[in-house]
């Protein structure tokens, strides 16, 4: 498609170009746009209708629609903004750099510049700066056909009409009418009577973890939102939401990995700002393995008289570690998608505790085969390296079970105590018990 | 609520709990029933009329509806299978044991029957197993106004009416309309003229993945499905779409823990299938890590000569490890939302290389002002470490971001080449890396 565009706009085909956009997906569209050099950008947007321009300039990534600002006139800025849905406008405002900012807000009416500033203070990844404005409302004792008649007249610009939203006079939510309800009650009902009273809807405040989860809760499309009067002043739909959930997803694998969470696109991020995401735990974590080197200094003689001991030192180091993180991921998981709630830590402890005893005897016992009848190793020190891998891999699931737990209960992020984390702390457990067992059974 | 419910109950205040109950939120209801004895079950699911018990019995969880199916009587297992959506219904019987399974087959008409067989044949995560049939279709000669007189009477029953789609006599796809647009076209106009051409369909055999993926792009509430004659067949709607999401952000948290993917909640979950999902890979990782043993064993006189050289190796494999994991996660994870393609790989491996530059120098650099000016290891030995480290952390990020994108090209899933597996081959590299350095640096 975006060859058969590039063609048509290299062979300057002005009407059969004009006529291939017209049948195309806006979001296509969109897409083709972002390969094209300055000259061609400014050509396929201008042969758009003013309609159009702004849906897909909606649907550009960040990049291009700087470059399209940067292109086109005052008047043409002027007319997209006042096109563009107000969360579009935000979101914009909020991302592109202060230049493009300036000829966007000196192009903009002082009504949707008071309303940008009103949604620029809601805090971010709260209900009220992810809701839109663009809504259909009406008064609860107006009837079925004058609502219909109404929305005829102006539903056209709503990003969202598959509910109205009913209010009385002081602006108080009061109920909810679906489309379908809509067009299936008799004309002449009032809305009051046929509204749905049973509302799930947010404060503005609400965080957009809270509103998604609301969302899968109650299948929703859409969800009002309100002040702390109860007054409607905006909607949260069901594709932003989509968005939300991936971006939450994404941040909890970053933190998982011991990263700062970055919501920019991997390849649009800096080499500079990549690297400044990953240090801190980096460095944190490379001190932390301070004490297992401490502990291993500390049993030098074993290791002097022993020497086939540190040998066994990755395995049950690795082994610790993945037995914890796999734990510690079903438990974040778990937390996540509220399928386990703090109050069930007894259920999680005791739950790792008999998982992990049948995962370690089978571990153990392999282990024990192998060292001890494939390679040349002493039954006595086969015994210590499994026991020891025994113990190990019991600690590090409850551990990597329990942790995420606390850290909610401390009102911490569970994600943060991941695999990197919980393997250091199994590290220094596993190796303690392994000398100190090895001085116990070799009698060093 | 659930205790002002249940203390309805308990009172047997039957009128006040049926007024409570017809006030009550569906999926509420639903919640609160989970927790109810045998007999308080039956009695609030009984107090809800035929319609309402139909979809609070949707919302139960699987325990709870086998609880029911077990206690009614055969002609109310027929009312409620009747009017169980088609997908809902497939889904118990995938799930529910075979006798309850029975005592529903025995009560579903063959027409219905039939349908479920034909969903059950389509492949698991597919489209044809997500759709749902009930959905409003159209002629594409008949007129708004004829459009919306069906819908008024028949409209009722269908899941999802927001999209009415319009198909020609040989029920071959043809458009889309909007409930939106049809309030707001004239009621003359025949549906062929006002509907939308622009389809984003997909065929019955398409991955879940896929459909979820065209979801996001388009910002869809619902989507027809298609046989492989362009017949449209099913619809699937964006609330199935966002727990299809949910559910493959799980399976990519398991898979990058090392586990074998598992959709059931943690806590319903026995211990034996927990410890089968885990046991595998903890195996099979368990074994690699015989190649660091031996890679020590080999270097046995390295260590037995500086034996301090020993406790460095925790901090070396822990770092190489953490960093590789990253890389790999952020890889993973852009890949998933199409924000990296296989193409990248160059780009991807040049990005990783000069990040990893960037860290190796912070890590090593700090790591030598610790050993060298803080404890007593000699000059030599900590340049070895922070020689072995800067590489190691360099390695470990270049195959941090590449293994994912070989496995994607090799058709795997590039999840299962997360942190554990990168862990082990980084882990190999460095132990040779630091003994090699230590051996030329030291003169051993």
């Amino acid at each position: 498609m975006a060859t058969e565009l590039l063609e048509l706009i290299e062979g300057e085909k002005i009407n059969e170009l004009s006529k291939k956009l017209q049948s195309m997906n806006h979001i296509d569209i969109a897409k083709s746009m972002i390969e094209l050099d300055d000259r061609e950008l400014l050509l396929v947007f201008r042969l758009l209708t003013k309609d159009i321009s702004v849906e897909v300039f909606s649907y550009l990534d960040k990049k291009s629609q700087k470059r399209i600002i940067e292109l086109i006139t005052d008047n043409e800025v002027k007319d997209i903004i006042e096109k563009l849905f107000l969360d579009d406008t935000v979101d914009i405002i909020e991302e592109l750099p202060a230049n493009i900012v300036g000829k966007i807000i000196t192009n903009t009416s002082l009504e949707k510049r008071q309303l940008i500033n009103q949604f620029l203070k809601y805090k971010e990844d709260s209900a009220g700066a992810i809701m839109t404005i663009e809504f259909v409302e009406f008064k609860e004792q107006i009837t079925i056909k004058e609502a219909i008649d109404n929305i005829r007249e102006i539903g056209i610009n709503k990003e969202s009409i598959d509910n109205c939203f009913i209010i009385d006079n002081k602006r108080v939510l009061k109920g909810i009418l679906s489309l379908r309800d809509l067009i299936l009650s008799s004309e002449n009902s009032v809305l009051s009577e046929v509204m749905e009273t049973n509302i799930v809807s947010v404060k503005t405040s609400e965080d957009q973890e809270k509103v998604a989860e609301l969302f899968k809760t109650y299948d929703l499309l859409s969800m009002p939102v309100v002040d702390a009067e109860n007054r409607l002043v905006g909607i949260i739909t069901v594709d932003d939401i989509v968005d939300i959930i991936e971006q939450e997803n994404t941040e909890d694998f970053q933190k998982m990995a011991a990263m700062e969470p970055n919501e920019e696109p991997y390849l649009e991020t800096t080499v500079f700002t990549l690297a400044k995401h990953r240090i801190v735990w980096l460095l944190v974590l490379m001190i932390s393995a301070t004490f297992t080197g401490a502990i291993i200094q500390k049993f030098e003689d074993v290791i002097q008289s022993v020497v086939v001991l540190a040998s066994f030192i990755p395995m049950l180091m690795d082994t610790g570690g993945n037995a914890g993180s796999q734990s510690a991921t079903l438990v974040i998981r778990g937390l996540a998608l509220g399928e386990i709630k703090t109050k069930d830590y007894l259920k999680v402890i005791f739950k790792e505790f008999r998982v992990s005893i049948l995962v370690a005897l089978v571990l153990s016992l392999v282990n024990f085969i192998r060292i001890y009848f494939f390679t040349k190793v002493s039954f006595t020190i086969s015994l210590t390296v499994c026991i020891s891998l025994f113990l190990t891999v019991i600690l590090a699931k409850v551990i990597g079970g329990i942790l995420p737990i606390i850290s909610k209960k401390l009102k911490l992020d569970p994600a943060i105590m991941a695999s990197p984390l919980i393997t250091t702390i199994v590290d220094t457990f596993a190796l303690m018990v392994y000398f100190a067992l090895a001085k116990l059974l070799l009698g060093i």
